[in-house]
């Protein structure tokens, strides 16, 4: 019987290097035999790709925080069952940019009263938690330019602006002291080198 | 100070003839003075109408069960926010064509254990019930030629077959026995006259 896999997740503001870290960490695990996947959120999955899309594009008001809740819990799902838990079942490392820590900072960065609902419906159609997480930490100055400057038409949370996105870092920070068995801090404003350089040992160790 | 206008929901299987008296009565009632408003779901708001698009189209395994009771609720909390409550706030009878009934019925028929997440979801992200709520029964076989003849291009549910849409039958009227305060049991089989007139007279006594 082949042994489960393990589950990583990346996470942080936009810009914080996060994105490319994962590639670069996925590479990494390729070159050197691990079978791996990597995957993202929103989206990760034919279903949670074509709800992505509804989250990501269009107006700042489009959706209700509500309703951003459980549109990104039923992408999410799909994600899970369809990308995330067979690849584990097969026993590969999943790297995952963004997952459940990102709704709850995002969300309850918009209101502080809905991390209880968004708390609840992970615990009813999700479930599962990463067995490690990298919170990418950095100035929201730089990584709000670095962010605009991609201009992928997928901006829709970048928009909400500066005090908004130093909102986001403090969440991930608490985030960090919140799950301490599972999170690690990993500072994004070191060099691309550098960064990869702090993920390495702790995902090794955990892999071996 | 305006009085809420009343929440009134039309029930059933496709074809059973509901959404044909949703727009008789909503007629009725513009004729004789009443401000309403006629509304379905999935949809009946710009974003849970993009949300329909995802789950009235395309393969029966498109969604997971679970994914679908996500995306409907996310529909409705729009429709809900968006729609439905600015209206009964404006003193306006909304006559909505579908609700939360189908999601408890049509999950609950796909597998008998989706029931509770249904339930919790609901209490959790909606919470409103309608103030009356018709349900329109029919021999399956008469409403699944009646809906298939439609071709709409949005018969992902119709393709489940006839023995799913008489397990829905059965979840409809297990469903009004449940809920006896709030629905009322329609027959469809009637002409579209007499099953006009067998809706009239609950709703203007609510209404009056």
């Amino acid at each position: 019987m082949t042994k489960n896999g393990k589950f990583i997740t990346f996470e942080g503001i936009d810009g914080s290097g996060k994105s490319t870290q994962a590639r670069l960490i996925q590479k990494f695990l390729r070159d050197n035999g691990y079978p791996s996947i990597l995957t993202r959120e929103p989206g990760g999955s034919t279903g949670a790709e074509d709800i992505r899309r509804l989250l990501v594009e269009g107006e700042p008001g489009r959706w209700s925080p509500e309703t951003e809740i459980l549109l990104f819990t039923a992408a999410r799902r799909d994600h899970l069952e369809r990308t995330i838990l067979p690849a584990l079942e097969a026993g590969k490392t999943v790297i995952c940019d963004r997952f459940a820590d990102s709704t709850r900072v995002y969300q309850g960065a918009a209101r502080a009263d809905l991390r209880d609902s968004v708390d609840q419906l992970h615990k009813l159609m999700i479930g599962r938690e990463p067995d490690l997480t990298f919170i990418f930490d950095m100035d929201p100055e730089k990584s709000l330019t670095r962010g605009l400057a991609r201009k992928s038409g997928e901006d829709r949370f970048e928009e909400f602006g500066l005090s908004f996105q130093q909102k986001l870092r403090a969440g991930f920070l608490a985030l960090a002291q919140e799950f301490p068995e599972r999170c690690l801090l990993v500072d994004g404003q070191d060099t691309p080198a550098g960064v990869h350089a702090q993920i390495r040992p702790p995902l090794m160790a955990l892999l071996e």
